[in-house]
């Protein structure tokens, strides 16, 4: 695989499998593509021929019925056919390798595959043993990356805030564990954002993410002060068992999202979240229903880069 | 929510969530509009384009894969993109609230809600909750309305009886739990039946019915005699560990619907049951197939009912 | 039901059920028609109108992940809309009867189902019960047959070999549970195949198959020797508790192909599979991946004929 495995020798996004490494022109192409399909919700008939005979498979090896619906409406709104594999019930549960039930879908003459895989680089994997024809999205992978939650949270940033040359991003939560932490890093490093902070308890953040240039903040008043985006993620009750994470109560008491840490931000700060949201563990609902909270307008964003990312990659020659 | 939530100040039908209280007009225009989808099966393309680009989403809180499936066929035949939740999959599971879920389809730019839910009142709420331009339709929610179900009886009634002003109508089984028979009720009521008549064990029939002015009867045979229109209900298995009801053989001996207890009937009586049917325990195999049934042509008005409601409601504004 | 009752009075098919008995014609006409849909994959928008308009249901009784989606991509390729019965969760498991579902399917303008059974007959019951305008097309019933497989395993062998007057086929594994393996042979016979050998331990291979004409070989290396034709049985996993099979390990050391096998084989033979492969039991990697395996090859040839069938039996009259 290439220095570049995501990019053709023109520069051009053949797969998504990353935000780390992706250029700023690229990464504005996507915002740019993804602005020309968000006055679609709005028109009578929300279809366009783009992918029109394009069969697109929804990979999920993990579950996730969010995302994945995503991904089914950005599909289908571009015309293509789309086909949810019911993997918990396929071939890989009889046994057959990842690579043998590529292989199956590629003779099927598949053109575009939206993974989602609990191990880390399971994409990267699937798009290096693809034909030329043959296109890649992550729709998250383990702990690596989500990119198109990255991008998606680049256009709701840029949207409110238009700049990012000036502004203090606050990342709030269990990063350790975290792919969306992860991609939002990169891509707010990428469009040239001076200040993001990283923020929780010591056991959640690494400390090698200073080696990024992020500053991490094991105060969460610290972490928000005069922040113009605060980026609160999500606490998946799976992990607390672990260990590594206090009861949801004592998480909210030290980090969650309260009306009052919130003012210790801009006043014109705004609150993102990639949901499902725990309403009064990391975030109020004083503050996810709150006039600075653009929660929902990422979800819109969502549909709107996912359609961006599908009909670009699937567009690029190898 | 206004006295009539389902209508706007036109005394339109924009969202679908019960017959109690919709005007006799409207129950006509629905059974008008779906009359002409009855002649679409005959078509040698089976698709009008009066939904297409618009985004409906089968959200199947309780599941039922045979209405689930009648609102997709009749939402693929109006060319719209229909969208399948995992409801015990998804971020519900995961803690998130309805509304949540609801706001967060809502900023994908859904149209349609096609809403099952065990619990009575989910779709009003979500109706409650949702912008001008989204509409709800009501796909059964607890014990308390089944409509689309009610408008699919009262069409198979008008098309065989055609004038529902002189009918003798019975409803028989397990009133006290069931959407139908409610839904029926209050249709049955607006078109002008004079008179309805509930047959089932009193453990099963709930008193307070005789208040919307239906006749209770504990007796089957006093309960057939001289009806014009059967309407047998399903047994619950799930309800019979309860102790509410005696056991299906039981049940088949007091209530079963069987071809002697049928002759009690009006000649032309007509045999409906929203299905699927216990053969042996609620009706008999001989009066199921017999020539009295119109099970199946139920089912076939289901789904034009289903194509109506959509099509209407989806135009509507607010 | 006819002698021929998947074929209407002019010989033409209304149904595929099986390969036994059909006519050398009729195979040659569906792979003929498969033939022309083999470019497919090249075209820029993949799509035909030939089924635009028709309701096709996927009915896996049995689960089959791969089989279905198969059916699915070559429905939605000639603008079918296809419809993905849930059958563990729907009526059937509420105790209603096959042939109630299947009626209440055809009440909702249903035009072709695709059955796959764990019980042999199961989709000619349905066929038998089906009024003039529905076509059923088997996906495998019991160890009875799989048409399709049978269909597309002749479409390879035709590609590679261009003449069946001359080979020699062998058969390898568990023949005694195969569907694939009884297809295949119907198939070959009718073809005009002069020698088909069926090769596995005593316990998987019926001794009545010499009936059919088939060479019957308990030793691999016999039934390797010259063939130019080699098609490998899934060994399911599933059978070896029975006592019926050794284990994975000794049935690889006994019947698994291996390169040193395969060079008994002709020096061009070519190596087919049904999938999903178990690499290392019943065939090595070297083979799976080597020049002689036409496995991938076989998966496109199955979208083509299933193409092929799903337009051939829709539009014949009965």
């Amino acid at each position: 695989m290439s220095k570049h495995p995501q990019l053709n020798r023109h520069g051009e996004l053949r797969h998504l499998l990353t935000i780390e490494g992706l250029p700023r022109d690229v990464l504005q192409h996507i915002m740019d593509t993804a602005q020309g399909f968000m006055s679609f919700g709005d028109r009578e008939v929300k279809k366009v021929p783009l992918l029109r005979g394009k069969s697109v498979f929804n990979l999920f090896f993990e579950n996730s019925t969010r995302t994945r619906t995503t991904f089914e409406i950005a599909a289908k709104r571009l015309s293509a056919d789309i086909f949810n594999l019911d993997i918990q019930r396929s071939s890989t549960a009889k046994g057959e390798t990842l690579l043998d039930t590529i292989a199956n879908l590629e003779a099927m003459d598949a053109d575009l595959f939206v993974v989602r895989h609990s191990e880390s680089g399971a994409p990267f994997l699937i798009a290096q043993h693809s034909p030329d024809h043959v296109h890649v999205v992550n729709a998250g992978d383990g702990r690596h990356a989500h990119p198109t939650q990255g991008l998606l949270d680049m256009m709701t940033i840029r949207h409110y805030k238009r700049d990012f040359s000036a502004l203090r991003v606050a990342i709030v939560g269990d990063i350790v564990h975290s792919r969306v932490a992860r991609s939002d890093i990169h891509a707010l490093t990428t469009l040239g954002v001076p200040e993001v902070r990283v923020v929780g308890p010591k056991t959640l953040v690494p400390g090698d993410l200073r080696a990024l240039g992020v500053r991490v903040c094991e105060d969460i008043d610290e972490g928000l002060r005069d922040a113009d985006v605060v980026i609160m993620l999500r606490l998946q009750n799976e992990r607390m068992s672990g260990g590594l994470l206090p009861s949801a109560s004592e998480f909210h008491m030290m980090y969650g999202l309260t009306p009052e840490r919130l003012a210790l931000a801009s006043p014109d700060a705004i609150v993102m979240h990639p949901g499902p949201i725990n309403r009064g563990v990391e975030i109020d609902s004083s503050v996810a229903d709150g006039p600075q909270s653009v929660i929902l307008p990422q979800v819109r964003f969502g549909i709107a880069v996912r359609m961006a990312v599908l009909s670009i990659v699937a567009n690029t020659a190898a």
